[in-house]
């Protein structure tokens, strides 16, 4: 049946979060076990799905770490050969598959030039993780549709957890707990994704947009929808749209907004005006009791972006069925990219 | 008349290169100055086309400094008060007005936390260069359309001439004194991007793709072209467009692939496999004899970027011609944009 493996694969993430917030402690113990003395920074490396969860994660780690942390550009090192030193970082490189030669590349190069090494990883045994200096398992079982989702979801579980390796976190320990409940409540009321989709069924561009933690939901959001809709939408932070892309927006388009309570909401209020005056056909995704894609409140930001994740897959899914495409395989895409 | 000052500005743009050469000695000494003794990273803050010349940046950069380079996040400091410890760390930060108030902010909570600091900006007594330990000042002079061109060079350019403040550049320096005269061949022959653009007017989306150096320039472009033409451009590195997004690109889809000769090439030619299967619409930026906008040749790759970047004005400029709009003031758009 079109979709099974994906619908099959949501509805696993409960169980998926609470295994790895049972495993809490390990996780923040083996990685604070390879932290350098004195931190000059972070690095993460990724692409697709899991960039989006590295996105989250540099928000999430720079905040407690409060040491710089930025996205590696992978080709700086495999194409150009740049031989970057990397004494006193810590490496984080992040793969399903854990086995993505341009990932396990870069994250050997790091790890040669001084950099001590984390793997996030499905694969317990895969190149990445035998590559880095301790792994942290997603655990999240195989992942057979191509629309990476529990892994999402996984990742950026892990990152929230990792970040508390590196001191106390900005969040309530006890709010981690609510985390599962409040995926599973989304996953049991999938009628708002059905009404946003049908919305969306002649849509051929669309504008997802965040800023603060929510920005990278909005990126995992527009590619959700790309790889398993095949419509033009592209991901933005508020303040970047802004700054030009809002030219796109003509009467009637649709853009996707990500808002959660929060030092973020004032900004995105100034985006709404402005896409209010420009006839855009807006949607609001968050704990907003008026949302059209609405998530259980009382969870604090950073937490809150795993079931809002769940609320945009539960879109793209849904869209995608209505337009007679299979979300289980996109046309022409395959599970690992070999990127050189 | 409609594009007038774009084209006025895109004109200037050998003029203002061969200024910034001519003082190259000046810049490369004044931020050899400030550079920490025991550099730990750098870090460069920006949004919108000056992002993008950060982006290209962090390649320059990263191959001199051989220390690793990052974008700032600015949310973290600005939304989420996160005090982070820039100490060992040149920040950069680039603002075509120096007015931007996020960025200002960004650059002062660095700065005051420890950071070497060096603005790049177009106005020598803004609050961004009052705020800075060193100004590259691009005397550009004033950018009256609202798409950044004249700017956007002079930024480059500027990132090519800061990274020599770092060590011995992995190009040739002579290269510099063609690059002013390969963007006066490319403005005088306006032809070939009137081609593109007349194949282009009944686009809806279009996707531009590059690797390494030119992957920051498929991004200028396509913003160039939502700003100037409202047309759903998105740019990618050709790794990450594999990575899912490709899944939008049917049977005729637009595809502006930038390709200069260089390791990054291989990889373009997979993507270029892979996006005739799909029975892309694909035109060719780059010096390939055979491309659809040719630049002038035997200009390494770093540097050609500037060229290339002139062609995708010229492309957006001639769009937004025929598409009868004025590309001096897409709709709705202002200068200066005030996030918070």
């Amino acid at each position: 049946m079109a979709g099974e493996r994906m619908d099959r694969e949501m509805r696993q993430q409960p169980e998926i979060l609470s295994r790895l917030l049972a495993r809490r402690g390990e996780i923040i113990g083996s990685v604070r076990g390879v932290l350098p003395g004195d931190l000059a920074g972070v690095v993460l490396i990724a692409r697709g799905s899991s960039d989006h969860a590295a996105i989250l994660g540099r928000y999430l780690i720079e905040a407690v770490a409060r040491r710089p942390v930025g996205l590696a550009a992978p080709s700086v090192l495999t194409l150009y050969g740049s031989e970057v030193d990397y004494r006193g970082y810590l490496v984080v490189a992040v793969s399903q598959s854990g086995r993505t030669p341009e990932i396990v590349d870069v994250l050997g190069r790091a790890r040669a030039r001084g950099a001590r090494t984390v793997a996030i990883t499905n694969e317990a045994d895969s190149p990445l993780a035998e590559g880095a200096d301790v792994t942290v398992h997603l655990d999240a079982g195989t992942e057979e549709a191509v629309p990476a989702t529990k892994t999402f979801t996984a990742q950026v579980a892990a990152f929230a957890l990792l970040a508390g390796a590196f001191g106390s976190v900005p969040w309530d320990e006890d709010a981690w707990e609510r985390v599962p409940a409040s995926v599973s409540s989304v996953l049991e009321d999938p009628e708002p994704a059905g009404l946003v989709a049908e919305a969306l069924r002649e849509a051929e561009g669309l504008i997802a947009v965040g800023r603060g933690y929510l920005f990278a939901i909005a990126l995992e959001a527009a590619l959700k929808l790309k790889e398993v809709t095949g419509i033009l939408a592209e991901g933005y932070s508020a303040a970047d749209l802004l700054h030009g892309p809002v030219a796109v927006v003509e009467q009637g388009f649709p853009v996707l907004t990500f808002v959660a309570p929060g030092p973020a909401r004032a900004s995105m209020e100034e985006l709404r005006a402005v896409l209010d005056r420009r006839g855009a056909r807006v949607f609001l995704v968050g704990e907003d009791p008026t949302a059209d894609l609405p998530v259980p409140g009382g969870i604090p930001e950073p937490l809150a972006t795993i079931p809002v994740a769940v609320r945009a897959q539960q879109l793209a899914y849904s869209l995608g069925l209505r337009k007679g495409l299979d979300p289980d395989v996109p046309e022409g895409l395959t599970k690992v990219t070999f990127t050189r």
